[in-house]
C-alpha cells in the first residue's frame, strides 16, 4: 500500500459487538472496496464488556486489537472515528467522551434515553470539530435519497402531505413474556422511541423540514404479559405498543404517522407516501429497491404509478452494482450511511443526521409523548 | 311469468338519472337474473328534472314510465322502493316524503348536507315500516364482508388497530377551476364529507363498533383556484382538500383515518388495515377482488401475507360467477348492496347501514369537523 | 317506449341455461342501460332441455317465453340473435341451423369439438348474412383493447415476443375423481382445448396476426384418478393436464405459450407479456383492471413499469363508470363483448372473433395437438 | 490474531478486476465478519492485465500484492483459492492451470465459450483435489434455497412443471451499436449463453434433476446495428437476442424456459414458477427477499398465495441480519455463494454447482443451440 493511500486511511474503533457492532464493522471492512476512493477505514480496536467476547469478535471482524473498556477506544491515538453500538442508555457518556477526545462519532439510534442526554450530546457535538451521525439508516437507501432529489427538483410539485407507518411484529405474540422494553420506567416509551423514531427521521429527511406540532395517541394492546421468570405471575405493560400522531411541519405540510411493535406479518413495515401538487411518491421498506412515482404523462390514458427499480442512476448504487434491479440490501445501505460520514469527514462538510438533527427527532418523540399524556396538540 | 312469481316482485322508482341513478337502475335490472330468488324488481318509473332526459332515460334504463317531478315517484302506488340519486341537499326532503308514503328507501351517500337533515331522516325512518339503506357500497364487496366474518370468527384475534386512507385525484390538478364543492358555504366540508365518509362507513362495518372520539385536522392544498367563469380572477377554496383524524372506537380500538381529493395517481385509493392480536388484514379498493390476511402458520418459515382472491366461498360471489378469481366489479358490488336491501325487505329484517347507521357516520364527520375547527379532541 | 326506439330493438334467444347462458342473459338485460344507444335486446325465448328448468330460468332471467327444444329458438320469428351456451359438441349443429335461418350467433368457446365441425361452422357463417362471434372474452376487457391500441399506435415499437400462460386449478386436486373431461375420446384434448384456446385468442388479438407454426408438448400430471362411481377403481387420464408450445406468428413474431388445469393457487391465471422494440406490456387477468406498460421516459432515472388503472379513457369503460380505478368485473367484460356484436350487427361491420377467426384459433389448437403427438414442429 | 485462527485462514488470489472481481473481493473481505466461523479469507494477490490497474485495485480491494500475470496467482504458494473473473474465453486455461497447481477455483459463469473447454475444465476438476464452483449466484439466495428445501420436504408435492424466463434490457435499445457480443463467431450464442444459462442453473438446482431433452428457438430482434466505429455502416447481428425452449427433465418433469437481452423494463427479470401436485412456488429475482407459496389451507375460504419475506428462519439469512424483512442484496447472496465454497473446502464435502454440474448446464445450452439450428427436439 503506497504512502499516499495510507494518508487517506482513518482509524476505527467500535464499541459494542452485538448486531449493530457487527454491521458497523462489516461496513468498515467493505467501504473502501465498494467505493474505491475516499477515506479508507483501518479497523483498530473493538470493545466488548466481556474480554473473551471482545477477543473473539476482534478476530471475527478483523480488528487489530480489542478491549473490555470503552475508554480504551475513545482515548486510543490510532482511532479517529468511534462507533457506538452499545445499549441506548450508555450512548451519551461515550459519545461526549469521544467528542471531547476529538473523535468523530457514528452513534446508533436512538441517541439516548432522555432528552437531557440527547441535548448534552448535541451540545458536545456543537463544541467539537468531530463529525457526528445518528444511525437512522432508512434515509440512506439510494431509492430514498433519489426520492429526496425528486422532491427537491420539484418533480411532485409542492409537498402537500406526508403519511407514514412503521409496523413490526417484534412483540406481536401476546404470549411473549414481559421484558424491560415494556416498562416506561426502564425503557421510556415503547413503539414511540423504538419504532416511530425511524418514521420521524424519514419525515425530516424527505421534507427537508421538521415536525413542529403534534397530537399523539398511544395504545397498549397487550396490557399484561407473563413474567419471564416463569413465576406464573403476569406483569403490567405500561408503555405504548402502538403510537399514532397527526403532525404539522415547520414548512406548513401536514400529515399523520404511526408505529406499532405488535403487528402480525409486518417484518420491516415502514411505508410512506408523499403527496404533492404535481405527483405522488410511495415507498415500502420491505421492497427497498423500489420507488413508486406518479406524475402526469402527456397521454393520460397511459398514466399510472411507475415502479422505479434502483439502479446505477441512483447514487451511490453504481458503487455496488453495474446493473439496475440487482438489489441492494440492508447492509449495503449501512455502507452508504458510513460513506456519507466518511465523505463529510474528508470534505469537512455537513452530514445528516448529525447529533443536532438527531436531537430534533428526539424532540418530536418527546412531544408525541407529552401529547399522548395530555390529550392535546403540543408544540415540539 | 307465473302469478307466484309476480307476488314476489317489487315496484321500483328511481329519482335522479346521473351516474348513480344509472347504477341503481342497472342493479335493479340485473338483480333477479343474478340471484334468481327473492324479490324481483319491476322498473316502474324514473324521474329527472328534465322531461326530455327523463323520457330518454326511461327508454335507456328500461322503466315503464317517467316523470319530471319526484313527488310522482314517491306517491306512485306501483312503487314500493325508491332510489334517491339526486344532489345531496335534496335527499332529506325526498326521503322523508317517501318514508311517510310507506316506501322503502335506497339513498345515496352522504345522507344529506346537514346533521339536522340527517337526524330528521333517521327519525322518519324510525317511525316508518320502510327499510332504509345508505349507499356506502365499499362495505358490500364480498371480499370486505368476508373480512368482517373473519374478524367476527376471531381469525385475527381481538382487533387492536384500524388504519385507513381514501385518496382520490378528483381535484388534484390545481388548474381545475373553482367549483361549489370547494365552498364551505355551498358544500359543507370537502374531503371530509365526500371521501372520509366512506372511510367511516368501513370503520364502523368492519369493527362492528362506532367511532366515539376524534381529533381531526384539515389541509387546504390549493388555496385559490381560477374562477370557472373565465374572469381571469381566482376564488378562495375554504373547505378541506385533505382531512386526517386520530380515532377511538366505542369498543376501545384506536386508529387513524385520512382522506384526500387532491392526490395524484389514486383513482379509488381506499386502503385499510386491521391489526389484531392474532393477525392482520389488508385491503385496497383498487384491487377489490383481493384480501390480504396474515395469521400464524404451524411453520413460521412459511408465514406470510396470503392474497385471497374472491371466489364462490365468499358470499354472494357465487351468485355471479362459478369460479374464483374471475373478478367482480363496482357494478356487481352495487348489486350486492341492493340484494342486502331486498333481502331485508322480504325478511323484514335489519339491513346495514340504515338511516340510523348512516346518521352515526354523519356524526363522526361532524365531530372531525368540530375538532379541526377547535384543535381539540372531541366526543362524537 | 317510442316507436323509433322499438325499431332499434333486437329479439334474443338463448340456448342453454348454465353459467354461460345466465351470463349472456345478464349481458342482454344490462346492455342498453349501460350503453344507452344502439340495438336494444328484447329477451324473447330461452331454451333448456328440462322444461321445468327452462320455465324457471325464463322467470329468473326475464325472458318472455321458453322451450325445451333448441329448434324453437332458432326458428323463432321474433328472434334475431341466438346465444349458444350448450355443451361444446352441440355448437355446430345449432349454429349452422341458426345461420341458415338468418340469425346472428353468439357462440361460446370453443367453437366445437372437431376441426371438421368448426370448419363447417365457419363455412356456414361465410354464406350467411348473420354476424358471428365466439366468446373469447379475455380479449374484450377495456384494459386489453387499450393494449391493442397502444400496440397499433406503435407505443412499444415493433412487437418482438409474445409470452403467455393460462393456469387454473380446476383439476389441481389429484383426489378429484375422473371425469369425461379427462378422456381424449370423450372430450378431445384437455388443457389445450379448454384453457390454451383463450391464450391463442389473446395472441391473435393482440398481435393482429395468427400463429402459423408450433411445436407443442403435453404433460399428464395425474395419470390415474378415482372412478367417480366410487367403485374403488381408478381410471386412466389420457389427455393433457398441461400443454406448452413454442410459436411463430405469420408476421414473424415468436414466443411461447402454455396452459394448465392442475395448478394450485391460480384461479384465473391468464398472464401475458408483449415485448417490443420500444417497450413492454404486461397483463394479469386476475387483476383485470390493470395494465403494466414500460416505455422509455425522458429521464431514465425515473423509468419503470407503469400500472395503468382502467378508466374512462379506455373505451368503453366510460359507459360503465365515470371515474377510473372503480373496477370492471367479468360480467362487465361480457357486456363489452355483446356490445361489440350488437354494434357490428347495427353497422353491418366486422366483429372479432367471428367463426372464421375462431376457426383460426381452433387450427392452432389442432396443430399443437399434432405436434405433441409427433414431437415435431408443425405448420398450422 | 491467534495461531489457532491463522490455521483456519485461506489464501486468496483474484484474477480479473472488473465488476465480478470486485464482487468476489468484497465477498472475501466480508465473509468472516458475517459468518464468524469457518475459513477466514486472506486477500493475498490480485491480477489485472494492466499493472497500474492491478496496483490500484490491490489498494482499493485490500490485497497484499498484485500482478499483471495470471500465472503469478495460480502459482503463488500463499494462494489456496483462485477466483477467475476474466473474459469467458480465458476461463479454461486459467482454471485448468489452477487445478493442476492444487488450488480451489471459484469461476464466474459461464464456464467457457466452448463445450470442449468446459469438458476439459470438468475433467481437470475430476482429477484434482481442488473444490470448484461456478458463479450461478441466483441459486444461492436464502429465499431460493428455502424453496429447494420446501420442495425436498414435499410441501408442494411432486413437481409437475417448471417455467422460467430471464429477461434483461442490456441490448434493448436498438440504437446501441454493434458489439462483439452480437457475433456468433466472437461470442458464441447470445441470450442463450449469457442469460438462459442462469435459468438452467435454477432449473437444475430447484428440481434436483437435469434437463435431458429440449426443443429450442431463437429470435434476432435487432438484425442490424450501427457500427460502433461510427463508420455510418451497420453490422449484422447473427446470434440470438431471445431464446426459448420446451424442456424435459431426467425425472420426468416438463416445462418451458426463455431469455432475452432486449426486453425493455426488465432489469434483472428472472422469474420462475414451480407447479406441484400439492402447491405452487413463484419467485421474482427483482424482489429477491420474497417467495410466493400456495398450499391448501384447512379453510379454503382463506387460501391464497403467501408472500414469505426472507428472515432468520431461512439459512443463512441469520448470519447477516437478526430480523426478517430487512432484505439481503446481491452482494449478500454472493457472500452466501462463497460461504458454500469455503464450507465445502473446510469439510472436504461437495459444493454445487461444481465444474461437473456447470458442464451439465453448458450441455443444455448447447442442446438448445443445436435444436434452434435444426428445428428439432434434441437430447442433451
Amino acid at each position: 500500500m503506497s504512502s499516499s493511500v495510507k494518508d487517506k486511511s482513518i482509524g476505527i474503533g467500535v464499541i459494542g459487538t452485538g448486531f449493530m457492532g457487527k454491521a458497523h464493522s462489516i461496513a468498515y471492512s467493505a467501504s473502501a472496496s465498494v467505493f474505491g476512493t475516499g477515506l479508507r477505514p483501518r479497523l483498530e480496536i473493538v470493545c466488548d464488556l466481556s474480554p473473551e467476547r471482545a477477543s473473539q469478535r476482534a478476530t471475527d471482524l478483523g480488528f487489530s486489537r480489542y478491549s473490555d473498556t470503552w475508554r480504551d477506544v475513545v482515548e486510543d491515538d490510532q482511532v479517529h472515528l468511534v462507533s457506538i453500538c452499545t445499549p441506548n442508555d450508555t450512548h451519551a457518556e461515550i459519545a461526549i467522551a469521544a467528542l471531547a477526545a476529538g473523535k468523530h462519532v457514528w452513534c446508533e439510534k436512538p441517541m439516548s434515553t432522555t432528552l437531557a442526554d440527547s441535548t448534552a450530546m448535541a451540545n458536545a457535538a456543537a463544541s467539537s470539530a468531530g463529525k457526528t451521525i445518528v444511525g437512522y439508516n432508512y434515509t440512506k437507501n439510494p431509492a430514498v435519497t433519489h426520492a429526496r432529489r425528486l422532491i427537491d427538483d420539484g418533480v411532485i410539485g409542492r409537498v402537500s402531505g406526508f403519511f407514514c407507518r412503521y409496523d413490526v411484529d417484534n412483540e406481536a405474540d401476546g404470549n411473549r413474556p414481559w421484558s424491560w422494553r415494556m416498562s416506561r420506567a426502564q425503557s421510556g416509551t415503547g413503539s414511540n422511541g423504538d419504532v416511530l423514531s425511524h418514521v420521524i427521521s424519514v419525515a425530516h429527511f424527505l421534507t427537508n423540514s421538521s415536525i413542529s406540532r403534534v397530537v399523539g395517541d398511544y395504545t397498549i394492546v397487550h396490557k399484561e404479559r407473563a413474567d419471564s421468570q416463569a413465576t406464573g405471575q403476569t406483569k403490567v405493560v405500561d408503555n405504548d405498543d402502538m403510537v399514532a400522531a397527526l403532525i404539522h411541519f415547520e414548512n406548513g405540510v401536514k400529515g399523520h404517522i404511526g408505529a406499532s411493535r405488535v403487528t402480525w406479518g409486518r417484518k420491516c413495515g415502514l411505508r410512506w407516501e408523499l403527496h404533492g401538487t404535481e405527483g405522488t411518491i410511495i415507498y415500502d421498506q420491505e421492497r427497498l429497491n423500489e420507488l413508486k412515482l406518479f406524475t402526469r404523462q402527456d397521454n393520460p390514458a397511459t398514466d399510472g404509478f411507475r415502479t422505479i427499480l434502483t439502479g446505477p442512476l441512483h447514487e451511490p448504487y453504481a458503487a455496488f452494482l453495474p446493473n439496475g434491479g440487482h438489489s441492494l440490501g440492508y447492509m449495503d445501505v449501512k455502507i452508504c450511511e458510513l460513506h456519507d460520514l466518511l465523505s463529510a469527514i474528508e470534505a469537512k462538510s455537513q452530514v445528516w443526521p448529525s447529533f443536532s438533527d438527531g436531537l430534533k427527532i428526539e424532540r418530536v418523540m418527546d412531544a408525541v409523548d407529552r401529547s399522548a399524556q395530555t390529550n392535546k396538540w403540543v408544540d415540539v
